[in-house]
C-alpha cells in the first residue's frame, strides 16, 4: 500500500556502527522482532524523545541512562511497546539492559533499551534475553535492512535511506531507517528512527543538528493525530571517517552535514507518511505568505487533522470545501478570506473568498486522482512559508486500528 | 445506525410557532428539503453561531439581520450550505430573505437564512423561490417533525425533543430540534438546531440562558473534531404562555428555564452523536479531580478526538493504552500518572500507573461490547469535572464521507 516506496531500501554500512535482527518470539508469527545497535566509546549520540507525559519504561530508562554514560548497546523490539506497565516496565527495562550488558562485557547504563508494539501487555523478558546471545553473536555492519525489518509493526515495507557526503575531502556516510505507520503526529509520534553516521561530531553540536532536523521532518508530518508513549529518535556519529571532523554549527562542513541529515529525516519522515496506515495518497501540505511559523502550523495541522479532508483525498473527491471549512477552524487571528488563495498541485480552486474562476470539477479531480498531491494555501498575509506531510484516511486506516489486537 | 435513538421523536407544539416544510428540488432525490419557522413580533430570539472564520453566507446575512430588528421567519434549506460562495452567496441568501419578506409582507432584516449541505455549489435560488408560497401556505402548529426531517442532510433519524415545565403556576413547553452527524466539533459543528418556547423571555436573558446551555452541550460533543462554517443554535421565545414570565436570571422560575433549556440541548447534542456519521457505540466521557474545567476538556478532547480510541472502540477491544496515550498527549501541565484512574463503565482499567490489578481482558471486552459506555478518567489533582460525548469511528464513517458527493 504504501505510496512510492520500495519495500528493499538500498541501505549502506556505516563505518564503527554494527547491527543484527533475529526473531525472538514477541510476535507469535516468525518474523524478525529483536534488533540491537553497537557502537564502540568513541561514538557520540544525540536523541529526541516523545513529548507524551505517558513516557513508556523504555524512554524513560533509555534517557536516564543517556544521562549517566555514552551508549555502546542499542537494543530494540517490536510487538511490545512495554508502555503502562508501571514499576514493573521500567524493572523490565532494566532488567534487559542488564542482561545484555553481562553478556556484552559493558555497563548496564550503556545500554539504551527501546521498545514498539501493543500498550499494557507484560514486555516477554525471558523471550528476549534467551535471543540476546545470538544477536551479539550475529552483528555485522551490512545488517541495516534486517533492522528496518525487525522493527516495524503496522507497517507494510521497511523504511530506510543512505546518502554519501563529502566533509573535509572525506567520504562520509550517512544510514537512517525509521519504524512508524499509525499514531503519527508532531512531537514524535509512533515512531522509532536511528541514524548513523561516520563523521566525527561531538555530542553538543550532534544534538542541536538532530534537533533542527526533527524540527524541519518528523514534526512536520501527521497519519493521524495522535502520538505514542515510545517515540524516539537516534543519531549516532561513531567519528570512524577521520578527518570529517564537525567541530562548530557553523561554517561550510558543518552545513553540509546539517543539510545531509535533515535530507535524511525528511525523507525519513515522509517515509511514515507514505507507508501511513491505509493511505492511498502522499499529500504535501505547503502553507505560504503567513505572518509566522506558527500560524502557517496551524493551518497545516488543521487539514492534516481533518478526517473530512482525509477521506474525501481517499475518494478523489475535490471536496475542497472541506479544506476551506479546516483553514477556518485552525484558530488564526482576524483571517481574511478574501485573501486566500487555494491550490491543488497547479490548480486554484479557490480565491476571492469563492471558488476560483477557472476552477472546474474535472480539473480538481483529476488533481485529486494523483497518489502524490500538494494542497498549497497562500495565506496572503505575511512571509513565512512551511511544509508538511499527510496522507488520506481510508477504510483500511479502520479495519488495521480495530483489529491491531486481534 | 443511531445508537438508542428511534426516527420518530415525540415534538409539542409551542404557542406562536408556526412550521412548515416541503421538497423544493435542492437534493435530486424526493425528500423535504426547506423549512419555515415563523412566530410574531412579541417573541425574543437567542442564537449562538459558529466559530469557523468562515462563515457561510447565510451565516453573516443572519446575525447582520439579527442585529438590526427581531426575526420572524426563519428560511433553512439542507443539501447546500451556500458557503464559500463569495459575493454571490452573500447576494443570493439576501434575494431569498427579500423574496420571502415581500410574500410575507415582511421586512427582509425580519427572515433569517440557514443553509446546510454541500459546500461550494451555488444555491439553487429559483428552486427555492418557487416553493415559497407553498411553504408559507402550509404553516402549522404540528410540523415540527417534518422540520426535523427537512434539515437532515448525513443524519439518519430525525432527531428532536420536547419538555413540559412548571413556571409561575403556568405550563411551558420547550421543544427543539437538531440535525448534525460529521463535522462534529465543539464550538459549533455542522449543526442548526432549533429551539422553541412559549414561555416569556427578554432577548438578553434569553441570550444568556442559550449561551450557558450551549456550553453544557453542543460545546461537549465530538463525531470527527471537524467544525464547519454553517453552525446555528437558535432559541426562540414566544411569550405566548401568560404569566410564566423570566425577568431576571436568577430565581426559581428562572432556573427550572434554565434547567429545562440545558436538558433539551444536552439532549440534543448527545442525539448528534448517537446518530454519528457511522457510530456504532454511544460514549460518555467523564474527568474528574482535574484542577480546572479548561485542563478536564482538553483531556476529554484528545481522548474524543484519538482515531485510534475511536477504532479501538468500534471493535469492542479494551485497547486502554490508546486512552493513556491519549491522556499523555493532552497538554496537561506536570501530569502525574501514578494519581490517575480509567474505568470503563464500572471497570477500573489503569491505576498506579498499570494495568489495574483486579482488572481482566474479558471484563474490559464486555464492558467495550455495549452500544453505550462511559470512560471515567479521575486525573487525581484536583476537583473539578467535566462530561463530554463522543462515537467511534467506523469504517462507515469513512465510506460516508468518501462517497458524500458521489
Amino acid at each position: 500500500m504504501a505510496v512510492g516506496l520500495s519495500d528493499n531500501p538500498q541501505l549502506l554500512p556505516v563505518g564503527g556502527l554494527m547491527l543484527s535482527a533475529c526473531f525472538a518470539g514477541i510476535y507469535k508469527k516468525k518474523r524478525l522482532d529483536l534488533a540491537l545497535l553497537a557502537c564502540d566509546g568513541g561514538a557520540a549520540t544525540a536523541a529526541v524523545f516523545t513529548r507524551n507525559a505517558f513516557c513508556a519504561a523504555p524512554v524513560i530508562v533509555a534517557k536516564n541512562h543517556l544521562h549517566k554514560t555514552r551508549p555502546l548497546y542499542f537494543l530494540i523490539n517490536a510487538g511490545n511497546a512495554n508502555a503502562g506497565m508501571g514499576n514493573k516496565g521500567i524493572a523490565d527495562a532494566r532488567l534487559l539492559c542488564r542482561r545484555l550488558s553481562l553478556l556484552a562485557g559493558c555497563k548496564e547504563a550503556e545500554v539504551l533499551p527501546f521498545s514498539t508494539g501493543v500498550i499494557g501487555e507484560p514486555l516477554p523478558v525471558e523471550r528476549i534475553t534467551n535471543a540476546l546471545p545470538r544477536l551479539l553473536s550475529a552483528l555485522s555492519a551490512a545488517r541495516w535492512p534486517d533492522v528496518a525489518r525487525a522493527i516495524m509493526t503496522t507497517d507494510t515495507v521497511a523504511k530506510g535511506i543512505s546518502r554519501k557526503i563529502r566533509i573535509k575531502n572525506r567520504e562520509v556516510t550517512i544510514t537512517g531507517i525509521v519504524k512508524g505507520s499509525g499514531m503519527i503526529k508532531p512531537d514524535m509520534a509512533t515512531m522509532l528512527a536511528f541514524i548513523a553516521t561516520d563523521a566525527v561530531v561531538g555530542r553538543a553540536i550532534l544534538q542541536r543538528v538532530l534537533k533542527e532536523a526533527v524540527e524541519q521532518s518528523f514534526n512536520r508530518i501527521s497519519v493521524d493525530g495522535d502520538t505514542s508513549t515510545n517515540d524516539a529518535c537516534i543519531l549516532i556519529a561513531t567519528g570512524k571517517a577521520g578527518s570529517a571532523v564537525i567541530e562548530s554549527i557553523r561554517g561550510p562542513a558543518a552545513r553540509t552535514f546539517r543539510n545531509a541529515v535533515t535530507e535524511v529525516c525528511v525523507y525519513l519522515a515522509q517515509a511514515i507518511v507514505r507507508d501511513g496506515e491505509g493511505a492511498t495518497k502522499f499529500v504535501t501540505l505547503e502553507i505560504n505568505r503567513g505572518r509566522s511559523k506558527a500560524e502557517c502550523t496551524k493551518v497545516a495541522n488543521a487539514i492534516a487533522h481533518s478526517p473530512l479532508v482525509k477521506t474525501a483525498l481517499f475518494a478523489s473527491d475535490p471536496n475542497w470545501g472541506r479544506i476551506i471549512a479546516a483553514i477556518g477552524r485552525a484558530g488564526i487571528d482576524r483571517l481574511e478570506i478574501k485573501n486566500i488563495r487555494v491550490f491543488i498541485n497547479d490548480v486554484c480552486l479557490f480565491e476571492d473568498g469563492r471558488r476560483a474562476r477557472a476552477y472546474s470539477e474535472s480539473a480538481g479531480r483529476a488533481a485529486f486522482s494523483r497518489p502524490e498531491i500538494t494542497i498549497r494555501v497562500d495565506l496572503g498575509r505575511g512571509r513565512t512559508n512551511c511544509q508538511y506531510w499527510t496522507c488520506d484516511l481510508s477504510d483500511d486506516y479502520v479495519s488495521i486500528n480495530a483489529e491491531y489486537r486481534t
